[in-house]
């Protein structure tokens, strides 16, 4: 089927790869015209401006939004202005699922179906294929299901009984959550878990690495606290190699880990990584759906809060504890370069 | 090649299986025959007592114990005072590293090498094999080598120039990890990452449960806390599609995740489970590792303490929280079965 | 000074009470007569509608609103409409700091003055004072300034040489934190801090209550994790003797521990309490405020949610950890009313 | 009464000084003459050697031992050997409350009585009295009654009818716990919650300090997450003024918060500060037994681990999530320096 994808970033750019690999018609529009360019190389269909763009759809027209979610909402107003009652906008970047919400309601005074979806599958989408996570009406959703099944991985369908309707196209890598604002949602609450379990590895191999503390002489004084027993802090861990071994009949092996003993295998000391660690809109977001449900999330919260730190943001509350100690201890903190170790 | 077994419990039973299928000559000992004779019945050679056992074994003699950690020790002991010097001890259970580590210089007098391996897998380790984190002198761990690539999953390796020796049966599923308690401790740190992976999925879901609560009418007094905005929380999710999309091209999809998605299509409301999770020691020996260590695993530890707080532990620290609430403020808190919700 | 109240509930009427005695003439006002009828019987000057209590203020009116931050918005759009420029409305109610925000640029349109103040103190505070935080035009706040220092709990400024202005007013109880809506953010991070508090109590006294863990017996299965060192746990602690010494020149001493010690010379065992903790608002915003903030609140926002755990959210992830757990280890739970203890 | 003092360092010197103002006849030594000198100038009793100081004790001689952890071990033993039935031994420094139990055990042996002292109260100790949690036999805690009595803060008992034999000396600020170790284990706990509390503060100090985001220029990159509502952010808080006026009436009034009124008003920016948060034993023994007993620590662990990761043990961690990152999304950290903001 005809699909209009506007926004030629990385994503976009790949997603209309996958679409025309697929069959499908895609005409293509972007602010910057080489992006276009290198996708009517391709096979697709450019456009010159919104105007252009929106014109060469065909009816009901389907356009495709790929854009930074502060930009979303500027360019669908624009877009609908240029759209009639039955046509479909799809939403496909990284929106907070409120400006989703919102955005249907008012479309939907105009006649116009605002369909939201989340896509996970990063840089790897075009090979593995993406999973989608859709919100929206159900008779603009079921319109788009050809887009959607070559957009997702795929595959050979499990051989479940009598599954439900939302597991048969689930099996593929897409589903249909709810109304607009649920691809979002669930998008959201998966970067949340995602957040979470990247923390879970990470915290754990710092254990392992850590797990020589004993071969290592401490600082004895009363600002340091002493390792108890060494002899059982004797190993030195290849992380590359157990990160490797955990891939192949473990309980937690993941996509992740597969990644992360790639990374290792390349880097074993992860040198080239400085450790500030950026956290993007979902995490916060989840965390705020959580309070607002009152859902208690102590593992996704300090897995975000974890990222607050790294980025410098415990510094004053850091100093405020040293404050203390030297008030009521006379505590003289110790050089924070230094931590309380040396090879020995 | 030759090994013994001990402990002829679910996994060790089933380890046996997958050792006779690989060729290997399997002794098998248990208090109770009745395993004996099973195993004898599909190729084993059974043993009627330790001692029998022992005698059984051609030099070096190789003795795996699959036995509960609790009894591990006075076992091994036992079983020592029939081995000779060259001859090798295998601890395959859920031991805490710390006493590997002692039992390995205990047992170094005698001449006796001691192997701990961790395994993971589960109840699939028969079918998937069993991914192994194994720990002791080189010699002993080379010599077992068969064995290891016999149990573990095997597969073709990874096509990676010039990799490691370890990463060579990292690829398998098996590692040699480091001196006797390493096999442990990398399991143990491997449980811990676990319990965080597992608690991040289940805090997530949580959300997504909970994304219908502004469909609900909420009691209004100064005790519950209002949902300040009811229009973003209208999505009845089906948890068991979820877990099944993510499980195509996510970057959150797992085995974990695979166990979840199949979980939840056979009972999506969860009925079937009370919600009081146990914990083993491992979660617990992990935490003690990053404190003696001074590594900051806060999702880690949440992971642990949310199912410590599943077994009612929390309830006395909770008590005192109503009653400063009650001192300063003359809060009455609410009847506990009404969460400040009910169906509208 | 003449000052209005209108909301007699407790804390409105205390706050009168104080007012009074402190020589200050109260014109007050609430839907309930009787509550008016009351105050009035102690000096208050009574008014039988909004109109009237508008009426009966002299220029410039200062009219102080004491009500559930849920009608706050509506009361004062209405006294607003009755007022003049030059005006005062304080909103001295729980109210979430953002709508003072917008409530104070959308009167600054009217030249009405408004001003928002965060108190705390609880149930105590006719006895010590209320500890007021306040936000609004450097004007008013001035002008409201006998009010203030009479509701706050005053006494012997300290002897600081040349404290700066602030300083001076916060020796005695209260503060002028910036432009409206600052007294209630501030206010908020108050009761953030204080769910910490109280929480870091709980989780403290919930150790000492289980220092006699060695003196029970555990149950001996592979679902429960064995007590490794009982002889460590071997002491049972009196409650409130131990919160009671702590106020003794410990460096954990504080308003919070004397009303917990009060509260276990009560009722040692608490039973009086079932150990559902509400949370108000100020928690959960406190935890967005962070979040939108970037600042990290691991502490803070674990208190928040034991507090939701406590009301029973955290189930159906327990249930789904439980779920996991069989999958891939065909664990069974115990039976939720036993923690795996029992008295020896 | 006559009381033996052993290791003068600030705590011990300054306990001396406290007895002796009380009446009490005090034996001093130390390693280093100059402090049994400066002790003895105050109107104290020296002592040359271990056993000089052992043989002026009268009997039953009462020696307290104010040592370093790590050395009150041996040097209880040799003190023991110069010691004989009756006689009672205190250790009064940090140690860990198993070495209290163990080392009880081994002297009850030679009839000799040991009794284990947690002290708070820090440097302020001599001036506002020492809170004592005492641990050990009945008999040997009531003869030092007179010891415990001066040293602890003291004043006027409360008017409680009855009250427990406990709560009377808990009122004048010491404990008689329980049997040896009880005192460490109450010391310890208390530590516990005094990281809790401390980190309560400092996170919610922290959010206070970046009420004025709003004023700041963000970074507009992928990396960095937008503000949502500036608006509500443009509070530039004064630190020290807060802190002073919730010390009066507020709910979270405490002695610490009092420290840090005093801190904030001598340096608001804590520009005197690095911010490498020492922990000593207490906070990582009270998450050991917790993690014994099963009891959910999520506030205290929150603040120990954010300890750790003061000390720049989240590095490794942190690098693991950064190259997770760029493995599935091509994220490129952004520089650590820079936390995405700057003054407009």
């Amino acid at each position: 089927m005809q699909i209009g994808m506007m926004g030629l970033g990385r994503m976009g750019a790949n997603m209309v790869r996958r679409l025309l690999k697929g069959g499908h018609e895609c005409v293509v529009f972007d602010i910057n015209p080489a992006n276009v360019a290198a996708l009517v190389a391709e096979g697709a269909t450019g456009a010159t401006s919104m105007e252009d763009f929106a014109s060469k759809l065909t009816k009901p027209a389907c356009a495709w939004l790929m854009l930074p979610a502060a930009i979303t909402g500027q360019n669908v107003d624009k877009l609908a202005a240029l759209m009639a009652p039955g046509d479909i906008i799809i939403d496909g970047g990284n929106s907070y699922y409120h400006d989703d919400v919102d955005k249907a309601e008012q479309l939907r005074a105009k006649g116009i179906d605002y369909v939201d979806v989340g896509t996970s599958g990063g840089v790897w989408g075009l090979e593995r294929g993406y999973c989608l996570m859709i919100g929206g009406p159900e008779k603009a959703v079921r319109h788009l299901d050809p887009v959607f099944a070559t957009l997702a991985p795929g595959g050979n369908p499990l051989d479940i009984e009598a599954p439900s309707e939302a597991l048969k196209t689930a099996q593929f890598g897409y589903l249909h959550c709810g109304p607009t604002g649920a691809g979002h949602f669930v998008k959201m609450v998966h970067n949340g878990i995602e957040y979470g379990m990247m923390a879970a590895y990470a915290e754990g191999m710092n254990i392992l690495k850590a797990a020589n503390a004993g071969k290592k002489t401490r600082d004895v004084d009363a600002e340091t606290s002493p390792l108890p027993t060494p002899q059982y802090y004797q190993f030195d861990i290849d992380m590359a190699a157990v990160s490797e071994v955990w891939r192949h009949g473990s309980v937690i092996s993941s996509w992740l880990l597969d990644l992360t003993a790639d990374a290792l295998k390349q880097d074993p000391e992860l040198a080239s990584y400085g450790g500030r660690v950026s956290d993007s809109g979902e995490g916060r977001w989840t965390l705020k759906a959580a309070i607002d449900t009152g859902v208690p999330t102590p593992v996704l919260s300090s897995a975000v809060f974890q990222r607050f730190s790294s980025q410098g943001e415990s510094l004053y509350a850091d100093k405020l504890l040293s404050a203390m100690r030297f008030a009521f201890g006379g505590h003289h903190e110790k050089p924070k370069s230094d931590a309380g170790m040396k090879p020995a």
